[in-house]
């Protein structure tokens, strides 16, 4: 048995998300149909975030045990050539057996892109936000999410037995007129935790109030803002 | 009557082009349909440029002949409201009944846009090329296209009995990696003219012999490039 890293970009907008689920079309089970040919026995992708219906990737990362004896090359060069064309391995990397794509990741960067116009060309792309966004709100919205803090209120997981801490290590706006960037980096994200976070710093941006710091105190998930569609979202990066 | 003055944006995918044709989607159809009932009598549609099936536009230019009472805030309201969601009305203005979008425009600029790595999120939007791309030799080939010329040669109109003089007043190329934007600002172009000028351009970013001023000096349709796919070419601005 081997073990290989796969780098993959996908557009997610013709699948039911990452993971597997029997009747759906999911990038994991694109890759384990294409895969399977290439190896023997007991096929298991995992893959570093669990993405939902209509994420995009520029960087996912997965990690898949093969009993073959093709070497990494001979697999991306294999699956350049039998994936669909809305999945993209961009890289395959023989690991030890012990890496674990999941549990290793040092961190994950995801971008939600916002578009300050209205957009007829880049509308299933980008998340249309109002031309007069009060960017220096959603930087001070920002950098009170910065840091360790329990997430479960800016997430679709409260209720949820696991703990809600995630440390937030980087969270950046980038303007590229028009489009409005927003940059988050941190061990782990919870369910929906980036596009709460977008449609809470959106509010701010829009001259409400966001109350970001009260919400991460008091924990009232109904003071949070609306997950954004899912359209706009990137995952972008996974290190390890 | 009154004439008025449309910049639209459009996603050329789903439509057979710009202009009207019989059984088929395209944006002047649609846009008259939309037009329609605000205002009397023979509706006429006059784009800047007639774009292909699958080209796509930030800013076309048209303008209509509406016998209507309406302002032209109005019209752009009620174009919001009804048009279908893969075009965009950006503005429309009142303007003297003289004015005609396609005879009065001084020049339109195209932007063929290329992704210098494979891609599987943007593969309908931009055009592959190679990632070790020469683009001081691309700058070379444009350098010679610049000015007044018989383009049809490069183009799908040889044979035509219209002239094929061109004055292209700029040929840029911009780099935004993983994107290289061929930018061609002209007072005309002939029928497939960009993306004829990208493939040729292209040859010459693949190291090869593009021969550019001889295929200018010779009128050798045979020795241009290929025209690249319509997907990745916008008609981006047109001035008057």
């Amino acid at each position: 048995m081997r073990n290989f890293k796969l780098t993959i970009e996908y557009d997610g907008s013709g699948f039911s998300g990452w993971q597997i689920q029997p009747g759906r079309r999911t990038v994991q089970g694109e890759l384990a149909a294409t895969l399977a040919p290439l190896g023997r026995g007991g096929l298991k992708i995992i893959g570093a975030g669990r993405t939902d219906a209509g994420v995009h990737a520029a960087g996912q990362v997965a990690n898949v045990l093969l009993d073959t004896g093709h070497a990494a090359a001979t697999i991306l060069r294999a699956l350049g050539g039998a994936l669909p064309r809305d999945i993209l391995v961009r890289g395959v990397e023989e690991v030890p057996l012990s890496f674990h794509a999941r549990f290793d990741a040092r961190d994950r960067r995801y971008h939600y892109v916002f578009i300050a116009r209205p957009t007829a060309l880049w509308r299933g792309r980008f998340h249309r936000a109002p031309g007069d966004l009060d960017t220096g709100a959603m930087r001070r919205a920002l950098a009170a999410l910065r840091g360790r803090h329990d997430f479960s209120p800016l997430s679709a997981a409260a209720g949820e037995r696991r703990s809600g801490f995630c440390t937030l290590s980087a969270a950046e706006l980038i303007e590229a007129p028009p489009l409005v960037i927003l940059s988050l980096t941190a061990d782990r994200f919870l369910h929906k935790m980036v596009r709460i976070i977008a449609g809470t710093v959106l509010r701010a941006g829009r001259g409400e109030d966001a109350r970001v710091a009260a919400i991460l105190a008091s924990g009232d998930r109904a003071a949070a803002g609306p997950a954004l569609p899912a359209h706009a979202l990137y995952l972008m990066e996974v290190r390890y």
